[in-house]
């Protein structure tokens, strides 16, 4: 195998042994054509009230293609003794044919929600599992923590600078893609950029100002061949020797570029006392007479720069690296459950119980509606039945959860990057405060409609008997 | 763009915008091809006193392929609109022709040694930073982690259950790759599994269970199907409604399964008080009578397992997921720095400053020495220049880098996957268990030679001046 990453759209291997074992115990019973309805949902965020959802497309994409090749084939022959030419020749054969429900990217969902609900035959939705979990958790966590970043930054602009500390090639361009959504501005990442379609940005390397302060002996002289070859895009980055003499260097720079024409546009603080340093550099020129900006990064997320900003640091923008492409906790915890099957020809809810009737899950089909306020504000969810009546007598009431495939097939057209990007600013502001505040939110509002509940506690009580 | 993840070996725009905005740079400055010595190496580790190394053969597979294809030159001119004609020619015609040395995979590393060492001209070495970060820090972390995880599970199996929390396809095969090596014996990833030839791996779903006592009334029934159709590999999982229920019922379908001449391997649980569980299923029955073992999954990392194993709890196999693919910290802070470049002709050693003495680089061109007792255990790691002698005249001192590149072209063969296992074993059976404990573990000592101290010493004076 040369490339070990090597993967296909739509392949079925990328799943764990037991969906296999599974698929075929459920094939050779004559259960693989029972109708089932599964939900990916959440049970907890790693940080604040809501879940910007992003990976959806990555998913839809890979259910419309979805399908063996006759490798795939001979390798589960060769790992499974029991699998007989029947079950073979019936997965050579497999399509995913299923309805998909979904909370859009860069829309907002709640714990408990059902944020993709499928509808289809058994084998079919359960062999997807793993696909699922793996597009939706990473992607949605990285557009959610980016979301945050954007709060905090308050209208200044964020940059990714996250490649370096990427798991890996996908995931590469997965964080840049999420952050995006999240209201980032642009990427330092080249290939992300441009598969994105994007805006790439950055500024100068620490080892430039190393390199050519040994060949000339200054950091002046480091400054001044960036700029002479940049100058529409100078951002100096002035922590390499020494931040306080960096800054004076700077200011020659930023004298001699006005001379010819041009303006520095920022400054890059990447270490030490950032705030304090901020504020001195920031103290050493009227701003944007000699240059611009002053730019933050070095390990920064949400919670520094509200500190940083709250100390009155003058930042006007940030790099965000490690927490952004490696957030801590680095996953989030998204389970994909079943929540209905069909027995004697009828479509059965079901439930996974738990110690904790919290972690019980939700059962039978469900969709989700949010309640907005008359000034537009998201006020709070129910989840509800899909047989159950609309709650749209009194109050406004918007559904959640659209169809989004079609017995295998995607529904319209994906959104481009920029529309979602612009429906999650849209979705957050729409958000109240209390509930988007980075430290100690309020926990937003979700009900389970009475039908729900009843059911829920009926199932319970079966299964306690 | 249909497929956003895409790239190929030897991409060479997985890098950040100011890899080629100083390639551009260094070029028009006729500076590329001064010759350069570059480090990657770590500063601390997030857990524990060593890093087990991995992903140096994507690295290296990575620096032979590297070229720029004709779409990626177009990208670079519409987006940097002072790249001229002769850059772009220069680039169209670029390979990497340095030489690359290297800590192999499956050997260990310890804070401030050069894990890997690029000498060549500077814009190669350069461009490349990314690709190496990404690379190697990944894959080390998972590889450590994992390492750790197998030590604390003191000879018990330990199986890679993390696809589902895998950030990217790409990852997702990568982690599993660092875990096997890291000691793993299996992975419940089938691609991965294929892709590296490594054994795949599953038990019983919660699924399954959920369906078949909807379908037929009963958690016997739901046992009876799994063992059925897998009577070979049959795990059960009991935890699903009950745990002490469902080991009851396991201990039936058992019976059955023994009347047929098989036996059920192991139970597995995967939720509640797993130590104390554990001990009553395991009183249920004589060891290895009618079930063989009692398996652990559950968000487990080595400091779980620790406990549970010291508390007595009777496991003998546990299963892990997401700690392992999204381990905490998520990121092996690694960085590539420049250690000297040419100037006059002539190479001259350089250092990145920090505010703290420990984070400024060690300059020049570096080798690492490990030192052994005689009886064959790791004593202690000299960092020290090449142009020293080896100080290999006393004891046993080991050189840790061996030259794995020669301009551009990858020296003698990979090691297979099992090869870099069996390293690893040996690597870390000879690291004395002071430093390999799991909490508060000895710091492990790295000197630096005496004439690198004084390089060092002599370069901090130079920029203090």
């Amino acid at each position: 195998m040369e490339n070990i990453e090597e993967t296909r759209l739509g392949d079925p291997i990328r799943c764990d042994l037991y969906h296999l074992t599974q698929a075929r115990t459920i094939y050779e019973e004559g259960d693989h054509e029972r109708q089932t309805v599964h939900d990916y949902f959440f049970r907890k965020i790693p940080w604040g009230s809501y879940l910007l959802v992003a990976g959806l497309e990555n998913v839809l994409k890979h259910l419309e293609a979805f399908h063996f090749i006759e490798e795939d084939i001979s390798y589960i022959q060769q790992i499974d003794e029991r699998a007989k030419d029947d079950y073979l020749n019936y997965l050579r054969n497999l399509k995913f044919t299923g309805d998909v429900y979904a909370i859009p990217e860069g829309c907002l969902a709640f714990p408990r929600e059902p944020v993709i609900r499928v509808e289809g035959p058994w084998l079919q939705t359960w062999i997807i599992e793993s696909a699922i979990l793996k597009a939706m958790n990473y992607s949605s966590l990285v557009a959610t923590k980016a979301s945050r970043i954007v709060y905090a930054a308050q209208g200044r602009p964020v940059a990714d600078f996250g490649l370096r500390r990427s798991p890996g090639d996908g995931a590469a361009v997965q964080s840049v893609r999420s952050a995006y959504i999240g209201g980032f501005f642009a990427t330092s990442n080249v290939r992300a950029a441009k598969n994105l379609g994007i805006q790439p940005t950055g500024t100068m390397s620490h080892e430039s100002v190393q390199a050519y302060y040994e060949i000339y002996g200054s950091e002046i002289e480091a400054f001044r061949i960036f700029a002479k070859h940049n100058p529409e895009n100078c951002i100096l980055l002035i922590d390499t020797i020494s931040t306080e003499e960096g800054a004076k260097n700077m200011l020659i720079i930023a004298k001699e570029q006005e001379g010819i024409g041009y303006k520095v546009k920022a400054v890059r603080l990447d270490s030490g006392d950032l705030p304090g340093l901020a504020k001195k550099v920031r103290a050493m020129d009227k701003p944007g007479r000699l240059f611009l900006g002053i730019m933050a990064s070095s390990d920064l997320d949400e919670y520094k720069i509200l500190q940083y900003l709250g100390e009155g640091a003058p930042f006007t923008g940030f790099g965000i690296g490690t927490k952004l492409t490696a957030p801590e906790p680095g996953a989030l915890g998204g389970v994909y459950k079943l929540a209905a099957i069909e027995v004697d020809g009828e479509l059965r809810p079901t439930i996974k119980l738990s110690e904790e009737v919290e972690k019980t899950t939700l059962p039978g089909k469900k969709t989700v509606w949010r309640q907005f306020t008359p000034d537009g504000f998201c006020k709070g969810d129910v989840i509800a039945l899909t047989d159950e009546p609309s709650p749209n007598y009194t109050e406004c009431f918007v559904p959640v959860l659209y169809k989004v495939m079609n017995k295998g097939k995607i529904i319209g057209k994906f959104p481009s990057l920029q529309e979602i990007q612009n429906a999650a600013k849209e979705n957050l502001r729409m958000l109240p405060d209390e509930y988007r505040r980075i430290t100690n939110p309020v926990p937003y509002p979700v009900r389970l409609s009475e039908k729900l509940q009843n059911l829920q506690k009926d199932l319970i009580k079966r299964f306690r008997r």
